[in-house]
């Protein structure tokens, strides 16, 4: 049984921590937050305990820390639990500087604890089953992989300006589908970007609509495109093409009702966002972290992960800033 | 908070048990099972007592019972859960025998205590989505309805032999849906059956393919198909022809992944039987149950339901056997 | 070159003329119509010339004929054409009355001439590729056959009434289907009907909506639904269970184009009715008539097919009459 | 009734002579191709006349030429042809070379002749039906479009060396598509290619796999990937995303038949190739190329759409050589 402090009780927070009190391969102990209402209402719903953060981690009771707090916090506590000894595992992103991001990690590795990036899209059921598909060799080898990635409508312009970017924030999930699904780092990035949605996105210096073209040092291509807005629901797509085919895994839908009348035939649009298309995913991460604390195993979706993912935002933004394609160290070093 | 004692301990019973310990809206206090060891396995995963059906029928914490034991078991146990006066959630059938159903449901009326009965089909989030815009009038008055139900795989014979044959034990449920979609009794059933399976079957007296037709006062009319084998996995959809358009729910896959080859372009097999399909169904139909104590509001599937169902397999079978059509007492009421 | 009178210059009758005209392998020599404008103007078309029934059928250069006529004209037109010496494509039905079909077909047999009756579903794309797939053995042992087909609109109550019933006018297409999917003669028919889209209908004698189910000597199941009304178009489904799996064929749509916004995911809606669905299958029936003829081959649809479908359809109409089942003497002959 | 003289009796030629023979607004009066036996079998099998271009072209009843000859002579022929009044139908690329085709069409205006160019994937039922319903506004503004565009297979060597490359020989119809979907013309584009398939393509200096995005003044985003080869057929989709939604065009296959077993849930691959897949579009080609000629009125793709193709199919070659964005001038103008 692994004991967990929790690190957010939001609406990311609020998942996990439901996760949690469902599994039997968990207790959920702590529940930390600068929102003491907010601590407090969560911790209650799942019979845990407020605490502060000193106190969760200098329990040794616990275990595992799970971060789901703001961005801007994850570096910070990352490093502490790490200090601590607890085994980690952290919503993405790890930072919005990569700095940051290399002098945090740099802590994971002194502290030698396992620590689990939370690139949920890789337990999507369907996602995941593509992936397992592909390394079985049922289309041979990768030769091109296309990443559609549209949410259903604009956040806060609020929340834009402290959200790093729409490539730190949002294709930052599809830069680590991208290396997922490549086999190999890119090496050369170009993207460009518009705002189409909401003149406003561009009043805060960020794009609404982005296109972005990857190129691996094998010659396997990769596309995303992004938008913040589908009227019609959360658009998450992956189209990869081999030598012996093509495997695609397409949008999840509340019902299988389908309605034909004079008009036309039409079935359910795909599940609204996140929470509803990802919570299976949520839920299987969990468990894979679990697993891998269990037996002493290598994380799944570990710290270069969530490094790479941000070296390829940051690669993306400085391409549309300098409209010219952007070369990559590659293999996930430094340059 | 409502307090519930289980009987069964089985495939069914490890359902139920373990949406009652998920749900916060009740508590699961006793397990009954005549198998001991299987009662304190179920028991001991969710914090449950093992208990004899006395002590738990007798206890006064007690609100409700559920009832996943063996068919010939249902009739009595709702009998002594009627006359202790709890509210009852029972598998069905309620009894193969419409004799003892009536007497059995007699009880439960004296005794005014509410029941359900676990149609869960009801309860499929693509069925009740179906039939929810049914009954919102988009395709208008119903005129057609044809179910398709086919097992991915004949149960043992030892099992066909107590089941009461293909039309009590399988069709029962579409009888249900049928009902439930058409929106009023059937008055004439006529019913073809095969044994094209495993002649092993006919050897025991049933069938393992059958065919219904119906047709109800309005002229309304109904087609139900099934069979004991479809090697692809659990086949289960409703197809509703009105006025205004058509109305379909499909089977459900567990992912969405599609594959172009040299061969062809294939997708999942749908999920491969009820415990797949329907695990949704049997979380919301116990939600409903609940909703409905708490409420002290209609059951949403009742006595008359389950009666009903009955009726119906009984004049398919007597159909079949004398292959003629059956003429029905409608509206629910004895002939 | 195969050259060819035609009877008929109405709808059907133009599809025939231009689909002859438009081969290589045949010529279109005569048009006879009861109509002279509407001969005429199907003749100029197609460089044709028009001609009393007298004229093209004592035309020794003339190979043989495509009777696409009124139904009642059909039987007279097929004895005269026997009697000639030319091979027949005949539109279905042969005629309405059982009697008048079996004194027809013993001119034709008694004559020798090849005849080929105008089944077109049996040459549609998907239809056939289905059935070739069945004779194959992609999925075993036939066991279940549901035939779907329903109608976008109702026909003029005037056309109704020389119809012949809808069994007879409508259903006779599927009764070809069934024979042709199981492979072997039902025999066994049981029909439901109503009157539930216009009660005009009714006051013709007639129903437009109806369900039947068919059992083969060898267990064989088999259902059709027809309905006079599908107000997204034509509704031609067909749906095998074999031991080994499902073939499906569904419905074909103008194109390709997917549409999701806010409220749905939409398609087109099916082809609205035979002259589009079956285009392609009215080709290809004429060219498997030809290449009949050339290589001195059995019709692939022949006088039997057109026989047993009546047989089928007036089964029906006693069963929906008697409300009974009724018992067929299997194997194409005559009781 | 138009009179046309079609230059090439190749593979697309039988497609176009064909085509122009079923029509009945125009007549196909001669062939002209360099192989005299591939003339005269084409002219034979419609009735048409072998000729040489000079009779051809200075026939006075010829209204039309269709050129369908190989890719070196089309800007010749053009140019011929203009300068004897005819009305053009050329297939793409009008030249490989931009400077000829500006050559090429300033001796089409001078002369003052319509001109088509056969962009044969406009006139696909499913493509125009999408460009259709975008025009009516029915998913708002443009905002993105993705374009696949994958080969079954890799042409003969012989047959690359002298295409122009994978831009100007393949992506030049995925460049048409865009500019007809987006409604402005692009003012970057940025591509990368690979050599994936066969290192044989490499060497003689061309890519099998390449991906493309583009830019338009208002910032409108198009993505393109290509592969000359796809194991399953011809696949040919295109995407478009508005501020009210999504429209897709997916692929056409043979037939709508399904077949589920015990591996999965299958369908037809896509139609094999373009001959497959465009045979309707063909079709259409020449019917809106008539059109415009009977009614006087503006080809409805004409010399500026050929233009702009190959300045972008250019453009992009430049850019994967120089591994840079390239800038267009905008507006089909030069720069």
């Amino acid at each position: 049984m692994i004991t967990i402090a929790q690190f957010g009780a939001g609406r990311i927070g609020a998942i996990h921590a439901s996760n949690i009190a469902a599994s039997e391969r968990c207790r959920l102990h702590y529940i930390v937050d600068i929102n003491p209402g907010a601590a407090k209402a969560l911790a209650d719903r799942h019979g845990a305990t407020v605490a502060t953060a000193k106190t969760a981690l200098e329990d040794p009771s616990i275990n595992a820390v799970l971060i789901a707090s703001s961005t801007d916090t994850h570096a910070e506590l990352i490093t502490q639990a790490a200090q601590h000894g607890k085994a980690i595992f952290s919503e993405k992103p790890i930072d919005l500087s990569l700095a940051r991001v290399d002098a945090c990690l740099a802590e994971v590795k002194k502290a030698g604890v396992p620590m689990f990036v939370g690139f949920n899209r890789r337990f999507d059921p369907s996602f995941l089953s593509l992936r397992e598909r592909l390394k079985a060799g049922e289309i041979g080898a990768v030769e091109q992989v296309v990443i559609t990635s549209r949410d259903p409508g604009l956040p806060p312009l609020d929340y834009l300006k402290v959200s790093g970017g729409q490539f730190r924030d949002m294709t930052i999930h599809d830069f680590d589908m991208a290396r997922w699904l490549l086999g190999e780092e890119p090496e050369e990035i170009f993207a460009v970007g518009s705002c189409l949605v909401d003149p406003a996105v561009a009043g805060v210096g960020d794009t609404d609509s982005v296109m972005v073209l990857m190129r691996t040092a094998s010659g396997k291509l990769c596309h995303i495109n992004n938008s913040r807005r589908a009227v019609y629901g959360y658009d998450q797509r992956i189209e990869v093409h081999g030598a012996k085919g093509r495997l695609q895994a397409g949008n999840h839908s509340p019902t299988t009702v389908e309605v034909a009348n004079a008009q036309a035939v039409s079935t359910d649009k795909p599940l609204y966002f996140f929470l509803e298309r990802y919570a299976a995913a949520y839920k299987a991460e969990l468990s894979a972290f679990l697993k891998a604390l269990e037996h002493n195993a290598p994380m799944p979706v570990g710290p270069v992960d969530g490094r790479m993912a941000l070296v390829l935002a940051d690669a993306a933004a400085e391409s549309l800033r300098t409209r010219a394609p952007v070369r990559l160290p590659g293999k996930g070093g430094k340059p």
